[in-house]
């Protein structure tokens, strides 16, 4: 199987090191917007403009399409589901029933499978909540994210005026976690749940106070939770905060029996050291998912509710059966 | 859609209870090897002789099999799958391919659905491991159960002379736990990974020294664990060892990246107060997705392996991605 990727960045290069890890998939091509000779792959794998890409249609079984959900993959994704199977990790979760419709109609019409907002959440987290929703019909779902770096909370903080370069960590609540973990299905508001903390790097010279206050009222982003700000040096930053460590935990708590009197509690975890090489893995395994549906004869737009499990492995199903059943 | 159980033990008692809190299934009938005047529903479903199944066909859209995976599963679920869409619990891990090959033979020929080995574990545990494994496939795997009541242990310590009542409890080592959520991979020997606690009811005037060595040494059941016996009254008994409480966790470690520099844990963990009702509600949501693949011509043997995750929920294709999404 014949993959390539569309745009270079992080996500992209966490793709690409999870395809080096299979025995089944081969990366034959990155696409880029930029120029192609100011891209050098991890893997060697040679770079092409997005401008050529129709000359390497035949050695494209599935396309990994690494733009973001703001801008690029709304038209992307429909864009290239009318020439390839692709896959996107689309996550504008109020946007997702518009994004379908437009894919689908898209990879419908071209005979191709197209695959939407695939990585842990939505994604792994997606199929938690349903699995565990079908199975206790008569409960409450709880998901937290963190300990990990949201980027677009730390993009946010950059746009500060004064911030030279900035990480914000969301933190679960422990007491919060403790309350559900304990059955005790809690109402929770934002506040509860997730606190924020931002590792600071000023320009020199610049007013912390009025910083710390931005950050802090800034709507959307923080007003609605406890904030901490540190500021610390560039070199402290660069020694302390490079990685991109994130995790999460979706719950449902629910309730069995002829008067509910059980009470039951399903915990899915995620403890990872790279966001962007464990979204890589995850849109992988489901890359090879889009490529054998596709080679069945089925055609549209795709979520993870839509895959039966067996697709996403190279194991055959008899090694499945009887080596993980 | 119409459901029937074969067999009314602690399991259909659990599936009982689940059907009723569902709006698109209807339990029409119970069939019983006993009389079936000596059985009584506690949802008022009519009993039936399991001899007269044949008279019903055409009530049963999923006939949910009950028994035991020693001796009845074997002949009961190829055998119904020649008539109907059946759904088993099938659990001895090492004779599934061959369970499977039967079943799948009857249900082809026979035009049916038939799934086996369904519940928590084999079920939820073997997805979660499936999922895991694809996502990444450099790791390693670790299952622990409980704290839970072990029935097949409990059995086992009744059957030694001298024991009036008994319940064995499967008890996960919390160093073992920790060791593996810290991401430490180690290598762990049986007795590194569980407990077992019992609490035995002795009969008068019995040797309590000799069933305590005899449930110690006891081959297969608790000769390879650290076993603790607790001597307790029927009354205490009566009064803490009643419910059936279980769970466990399914953890992989794995690392990703060019060098396998990044680590990441994904761990999924149950917490039951009612094991029955709990498999009972997992065998609901899959039995509603064997009627449902039976709809659209699909025949032959099934794992959970084989089922995408949208079949199993009575919400729509459309809800499911604008809620869980």
């Amino acid at each position: 199987m014949k993959a390539a990727l569309l745009g270079y960045g992080n996500l992209a290069r966490g793709i690409e090191s999870a395809i080096v890890q299979t025995k089944d998939m081969e990366l034959t091509a990155v696409f880029t917007r930029r120029d192609p000779s100011s891209v050098k792959t991890i893997s060697g794998v040679p770079v092409y403009s997005v401008d050529d890409i129709m000359i390497y249609k035949e050695s494209i079984d599935v396309l990994f399409l690494c733009g973001g959900s703001a801008t690029d993959l709304p038209a992307q994704t429909p864009e290239y589901a009318a020439h390839f199977n692709v896959i996107d990790s689309f996550d504008t979760h109020a946007n997702i029933p518009q994004h379908f419709a437009a894919v689908n109609k898209a990879a419908s019409e071209s005979g191709h499978v197209a695959m939407i907002s695939c990585g842990w959440d939505p994604g792994m987290f997606s199929l938690m909540r349903l699995y565990a929703n079908a199975i206790l019909p008569d409960g409450q779902d709880y998901t937290f994210w963190g300990k990990g770096v949201s980027q677009g909370h730390s993009d946010a903080v950059r746009r500060v005026p004064g911030v030279k370069d900035a990480k914000q960590y969301t933190i679960p609540v422990p007491a919060a976690l403790e309350a559900v973990r304990n059955g005790e299905t809690p109402e929770l508001t934002t506040r509860q749940k997730h606190t924020r903390e931002c590792f600071v790097v000023a320009e020199e010279g610049a007013d912390l106070a009025r910083i710390e206050q931005d950050i802090k009222t800034m709507p959307n982003y923080f007003s609605d939770y406890d904030t901490t700000v540190h500021f610390i040096s560039e070199e402290e930053f660069l020694r302390d905060h490079q990685e991109l460590p994130h995790g999460g935990m979706v719950f449902r708590s629910g309730r069995t029996g002829f008067s509910g009197e059980h009470k039951h509690i399903i915990e899915y975890k995620l403890t990872l050291d790279s966001n962007p090489e464990f979204t890589g893995a995850v849109l992988t395994c489901f890359g090879r998912a889009v490529y054998r549906l596709h080679r069945e004869g089925a055609t549209g737009c795709k979520t993870v509710f839509d895959i039966a499990p067996a697709y996403l492995t190279d194991m055959s199903d008899e090694e499945i059966r009887a080596h993980l059943l």
